[in-house]
């Protein structure tokens, strides 16, 4: 019977590889076309997209996985299958099972109001008029709910879209975290607004040339330990990294010309997210498992990279002649102090996309407490501009002049992705906790910024985060490293820690 | 039964898109592999194109395919369905019997063979060691003999291998021709090796930056008529171009710093392919005619352009000023004429790839009667290099002074193509030929060079050849558009009319 089991893990693992090579072929198509495919390849290429994604869809529902499902579960098959297979088979469970609970009309119609949706937000957007995008938006916020009910749900219906995103995730969980970091970072953004120890930026400013951006970008990327034999960087709009295989993990950045913090700290943030990948362990190769976690989990190496380390102070006093050599002059007359306080301004702004690091989390805060009520019929989608108004007056002390810049700013809803935006914050979180511990065991972090020498931060996050890839839970990983569950207050500590020195507070 | 015919022709149509889907997948991977993509990348790479393409093999090979290439290729199909889908039947049913012909077991052995033998090749040609790489080509060439039991030959066996790079080409066809061509080009290169007007060309490998060659290479494409709005320019070790879909055709080049030629005139070459591929009717698209049509009429197309646009006195004409510009002086003291004839100088070499237009022919002719002698039992492997050298020595009056720049010149052997050769010359001869018919339409054509407006020609090409793809075989369109067969004289004119004026013969 042994014998059974192991020749269906075998196929089982043939099969899932082959789902892998798939979904490796749809990343390039998908970099290609963020990066430089030209103009009219797209209508061809979208048909090549279906075709290689509904041959993923259709792998992963079929009649051949719900078997290897039920057979690899089951009480024999435990102890004689790997653990890599067991992990692989209950991923490759909770995806059969997300997508088996919709009736496959229903799936279909949602696919197509996703696709109408995105294109009529943009519109809205555009015209920064909601009312335009507000149908689609119900209709989006219904079907959801109409598929928690399909799904199930434990505790709070919200939960089983956070769910998706970070498995383990609770609306409990989060009212706890985030009505803290509430709490605490609305005073510290009320008391910096008030502050007179602004920090001078307009050096940041000046003309950066773009290859000279680049060359940079390559020597910071260089600096964390990237792999560039494992991994290119080039030119995007909307910048991310994309891991095909740990072998293969692409990092793409944008240009502005008058402000380099743009390639810069985009290029340290998404080399955070590249290392990761790049470190998950070659056993992992060829299953689902071989990617990061979780969504925040990926983020808190992301933002462990561009807070703690590029917008470290030790960091820029061990760069700051490299920076110097890169620019054209305008950094002359500006000591390492300056440009420091400089990086590292916070100011309360309407736009998630372009906010600091303290106020980011509160626009997060604000989009939780939204979609809970969405979810949990407390609010109603025609009341989103004027709450959302309210509680950046609250939560930030400004209002938005447009629903443009208000509602309407981000792309995520309008594709379906609702439980998403709670990542960001906690990834930022998880990130405080884990530079906390690794404090411990690096008594020196800021030293070794100093000297330049990230290999043992890299090395200290790969053996606890990255080569595991997903076969720990996001909370088991946190757990592991730190020692406990959960917990705000480091993050809290941090920008006390920071800010009341950058802004001369106390 | 008309109704189930269409329905059938739906359901193929809808086969061999997805087909189609998996080829263009597998094109990208290819073209990132020779591009850029990360050295680290290639090991999982190879397990997706592994996925990809037998998957594309069982679809080509399945009881399915089987059916509709029954179906439509049936009495009563005929008149229901499209011109466009009975085409594209043909062709899968081409592949098909290829395919199912061979017994699967001897297929598989063939394959690692193949990879075997091409290592060994590197090896013994690095080491210039025939007697290393001898057995792995007999039995190439060994399995290629059985191979042709299994397909089937008409006439001559070798005709069999002909056919699969170039329908309806046979060894009766090329021994004329190849024959005739023989015939007239070797004399006239003895006629050049004594003459005394050899133009001065040591100009010609002065330093020209790889940035400002790029520069050039993109102006003289974009002047060609090559759509940057559907294809891109990149840099790779052996130069290509290749085809996605017509809205989706790349070309790539070589840069050598010390012999600007290489670039320029790889450039027009690859551009001359991509012409072809972008200009392919829509219509073509998601079948497997969506592609050039043969071997031998790509290579018309960028044989055309390297040749008769590339190589011609009144193209220079209109763009010495542009190289002037690119360069860095060093066309300064050099008149347009004295460039002209030193780009067009022809001098006997041992290597294929390095040979100019009027020697070029003579490597093929070359290869193509050791490839007949091999296949009819007249010539036998451990014989090759004495063969080579002895062939060599008589058609160009140069003898290798190893097997390296000898017979192991080459990689296609090694994987198991043969009958791939002789498309390169046929290339040749269907250029000259439609060159010759152009002039009657386009008499001013060394006007419309000298203006820089090729317009004219590269819509005249894609009205008689480009659009249909791969609707009609090489000798159709050869037959269409210039009225008569295969004909070497014009090839063999056009050689004697350039050369005697640059070599002031006579």
């Amino acid at each position: 019977m042994s014998e059974n089991i192991k020749q269906l893990e075998q196929d089982f693992l043939e099969y899932v590889k082959k789902m892998c090579a798939y979904g490796e072929a749809l990343s390039l198509v998908y970099w290609d076309l963020r990066t430089g495919a030209p103009k009219k390849s797209v209508e061809q290429r979208s048909q090549v997209i279906g075709v290689l994604s509904s041959e993923v869809f259709q792998m992963s529902t079929s009649e051949e996985m719900a078997t290897y499902i039920k057979n690899l579960l089951s009480d024999e098959a435990s102890g004689v299958i790997s653990e890599v297979t067991r992990k692989t088979v209950e991923e490759c469970k909770k995806e059969f099972d997300r997508n088996k609970k919709i009736p496959a009309e229903e799936y279909k119609e949602y696919v197509i109001l996703q696709s109408k949706a995105e294109s009529v937000w943009e519109e809205a957007k555009d015209n920064s008029d909601f009312e335009l995008f507000r149908p689609y938006l119900e209709k989006l916020v219904e079907t959801n709910k109409r598929f928690i009910q399909y799904w199930g749900f434990k505790g709070n219906k919200y939960n089983t879209l956070l769910d998706m995103y970070e498995p383990g995730i609770t609306v409990e969980i989060l009212d706890n975290v985030f009505g803290e970091l509430r709490k605490k970072i609305v005073p510290l953004v009320k008391a910096i607004s008030e502050s007179n120890a602004k920090p001078e930026t307009s050096f940041l400013f000046e003309n950066f040339p773009k290859e000279q951006q680049k060359g940079l970008s390559l020597e910071i990327l260089k600096q964390m330990g990237y792999d560039f034999q494992a991994g290119r960087l080039d030119e995007t709009v909307h910048p991310f990294a994309i891991g095909l295989n740990p072998g293969d993990v692409r990092v793409t950045t944008k240009y502005d010309e008058k402000d380099f913090r743009v390639a810069v700290f985009g290029t340290i943030h998404e080399g955070g997210h590249a290392l990761y990948e790049q470190n998950i362990s070659k056993d992992l190769i060829g299953t689902p498992l071989c990617t990061g976690t979780s969504m925040g989990i990926h983020e808190s190496q992301s933002l462990f990279y561009e807070n703690f380390v590029g917008r470290n102070y030790s960091f820029w006093k061990q760069n700051y002649e490299l920076l110097k050599s890169y620019s054209t002059g305008q950094f002359n007359d500006v000591s390492v102090e300056d440009y420091y306080r400089a990086i590292n301004e916070s100011k309360p702004s309407l736009i998630r996309i372009e906010a600091d690091e303290l106020t980011y989390p509160l626009h997060i805060i604000i989009r939780y407490e939204i979609e809970k009520g969405l979810f949990n019929d407390e609010i109603e989608v025609k009341d989103l501009p004027q709450i959302w108004n309210e509680k950046y007056e609250q939560y930030l002390g400004v209002r938005p002049d447009s629903d443009a810049n208000g509602v309407l700013q981000d792309v995520h809803w309008s594709g379906g992705s609702f439980g998403y935006f709670p990542s960001y914050a906690l990834g930022y979180m998880y990130a405080a906790q884990f530079k906390n511990t690794m404090l411990k065991d690096l008594p020196n972090y800021d030293q070794l910024l100093e000297e330049g020498n990230l290999q043992p931060i890299r090395e200290w996050l790969t053996e606890r985060i990255h080569q595991f890839g997903s076969m720990k839970k996001p909370l088991e990983i946190l757990q592991d490293v730190t020692g406990e569950g959960l917990n705000a207050q480091y993050l809290v500590d941090y920008l006390y820690d920071k800010y009341n020195k950058v802004y001369s507070l106390n």
